[in-house]
């Protein structure tokens, strides 16, 4: 059996840190990595890209609305000729980034108020698929496992990799409990880490009403972006080696 | 005889117009395209290289500093981290959005204040060099024609391309008249025309003394910001024309 | 009788211009200044204000949701702590360069999405009228006549100003005949200039269906964004002075 | 006897901290708050001035060069109109959500770049304090103790007051020792401190050759930008106050 583990990183800004991405790059198989519009500075991308080939992880394009203010959680109404083309620009950014940290970006996995949006709203995510197309269709696209993205996004010829949250709690449908609703994100590094451990093992999860929901997924998310979060991650990651699962990105590096 | 012809294009930004890139790219055969760091959004810039494309002109990479309010013509203190990872920055999110297009950026221009340091400020200089190599050391550079940056590029191994400009006075050693001086900017398009064709012919313009200069150049700058600035590009592609010169890109588009 | 015109000025930014904001101040009473989120630049806000002093017209705070690139057109989903303060930043902003202009700012108007936005969705709307009692309880409300915002405005104490909108066609229950509907947009100068005298004398208007639609009305909002649009708002200010109509701002320049 | 501690605060940025603002109100008695040209979003802005307001603590304009990216250190030419009507614009931003926290602007301290440029270049000063004046001639400047700016701001008829830095060694000039050089930064919290005891008692400060220099200072400029700043902003408090020092604004909050 084996697993990719993904993260945001890159996420820094001109003075201002976020995250530990040299700890998190010892942790995870594949990198998202800021593009500049929600985070991210040009030195910045490329110091963790270099960072990330070094170790042989993935990189993807970690692709935002334009709201540096917000960190990319608003939603922004942005019509299909500005979508398409800020999309393309940002992969583009990384592409340049990249080959001059000797990498190569290998998927898309879209950020904040623009993953959820896509994830349900056809037009952008419709939007969002032509980008990648454009610049290059061999790119994968990370998507939230059981969304109508994935769909969309298959039926127009991408590869789909659908990604599970590690510290999320799903619904008997498998989707995600609103974060609105109690016990919505979990904060027990066991307890997550064998979630994890059984999700890829059995392909299912314990929903919050207690029943099993399949949920088939390419990849899990962890977080980076406090101390907290650097711990649940390696427990994840340590107790998937231990069940025996190889980690290894879903892309080649 | 042949001759290229390059000029700023793509420096709309949202709502606002600038120039009129139609009419420029029906003239030029290099188009000197914004990055979005002093001007151009990615939808605008994407309508600019698929106007390109359609017409068989050149695009290159007009990087910038970071400036929007100043358009990129104020010094701004970059040091050699930022400035590296942002020209990076720049050239990859053209090559996206190029490749959507369906063309290839086969040079870098900078611009404004940019261009003006590189000329002559050999740690930016470097900076930028060393910028181009890592993204894609195919990529031809333009300077401004005797400049030490000129020697610099070349000594690095990138392909340079000597520029004049059609509308400004030179010295008897070569340089641009400087702005502040009286004089330095021509108005009369055929006047201008005409110092082109000798120069394309002979190599060599007259500087405002009177005496003949020797500038070999392997391309011309028009401008478009402007009708009276269009007419004028024209009338330099028509001289051009009529005296047999070739006019075709530096790099093959 | 007596009448306020108004309209959107100062929305140049650095080295992009936009519209004739000289030619408007000659027509208008009221300008509504651009405070830098959607349009503007400290230098040409400052100019704008300059020139309306120097005229006796009344200047408002044009605050908008912070979106350079979408000209603040695009919605973006701002939350209460975020959108009262930025309100309150942008209006203190332009408080700052009035001052320097030897004016005051009088009003406050929110632009494009905002406010289209506020005029219906209530939370957005006590957002922004709490930003302006926090700065200046003083300050009126510039609001498109009829709408719910008016009310909520009125009950928090504000002074409100109700505006029409000389180029657009109404509906028989007074509210905005949609863009996207045929008809929406008035285009012959004389027949908007007739309309606004009518509305001045009459109070109503003639809807899209051709009964008269009572609309009290403060202010008229005339753009100046092409010459055509120019030419518009000096037709309807000399068709309203013809027909005796005082035109002064409805608040102190 | 009695002295001002004044810090850089209010520049956190979006999703992005920095500083802690909270420990550093219990210390200073000055706060120059970011006005979202270097660092600082207006939702931050605004609890900062809040909980200065709390605590009776004076609050001053950080006013700085456009450059989020470079949080303000990096020199960029802007000309007079601009840099003017920019610093006006920040001033005024600050005074809309300083009367909005139940507070007033009382100073202007220029930072980073804008701070040490202004400290010797002519032009730009003059800019500034142009800016100071038009927008409120009763708000005080902050300068670097010993530079020409202070003689300019005077002869302009500011309010001027003369700042030394904590943690910084001085040459027997009574200027900075610079950062460029060995020794230029002080580490040792109670060296730092009795240096300022000494400071507000004798007016005069050992250099770094040994020898006592005076430097005439109303202000003392200490850091907030890690927890060790903070231990070493808390140290000469704590020694300023047992050795009788009242600690006070040298504006009235």
């Amino acid at each position: 059996m084996q697993m990719d583990l993904n993260s945001d990183l890159g996420e820094s800004f001109g003075a201002w840190r976020m995250g530990d991405d040299e700890a998190m790059l010892d942790i995870v198989t594949s990198a998202n990595v800021a593009c500049g519009f929600h985070a991210g500075d040009p030195a910045g991308i490329l110091t963790t890209l270099k960072a990330a080939q070094a170790r042989g992880v993935a990189v993807g394009a970690h692709v935002a609305y334009p709201d540096l203010p917000g960190f990319g959680r608003r939603n922004l109404d942005m019509d299909s000729r500005d979508l398409v083309a800020s999309v393309i620009y940002q992969i583009g950014a990384i592409q340049g980034l990249a080959a001059a940290a000797g990498t190569t970006v290998s998927y898309v996995k879209p950020h904040g108020a623009l993953y959820n949006t896509i994830a349900h709203d056809e037009r952008q995510a419709r939007d969002v698929i032509a980008a990648v197309q454009a610049v290059n269709p061999h790119l994968a696209l990370v998507v939230l496992a059981g969304s109508p993205l994935a769909g969309w996004a298959r039926q127009a010829g991408l590869k789909v990799i659908a990604e599970a949250f590690a510290d999320r709690a799903y619904t008997p449908q498998g989707t995600l409990v609103s974060r609105r609703e109690k016990g919505a994100v979990l904060h027990d590094p066991q307890q997550v880490a064998q979630r994890m451990v059984r999700l890829v093992r059995d392909g299912a999860i314990e929903a919050i009403d207690g029943s099993m929901v399949r949920i088939p997924v390419d990849s899990i998310c962890v977080h980076g972006d406090s101390p907290g979060a650097v711990a649940m991650a390696y427990e994840v990651r340590q107790a998937l080696v231990q069940d025996g699962v190889t980690l290894q990105p879903f892309a080649a590096a």
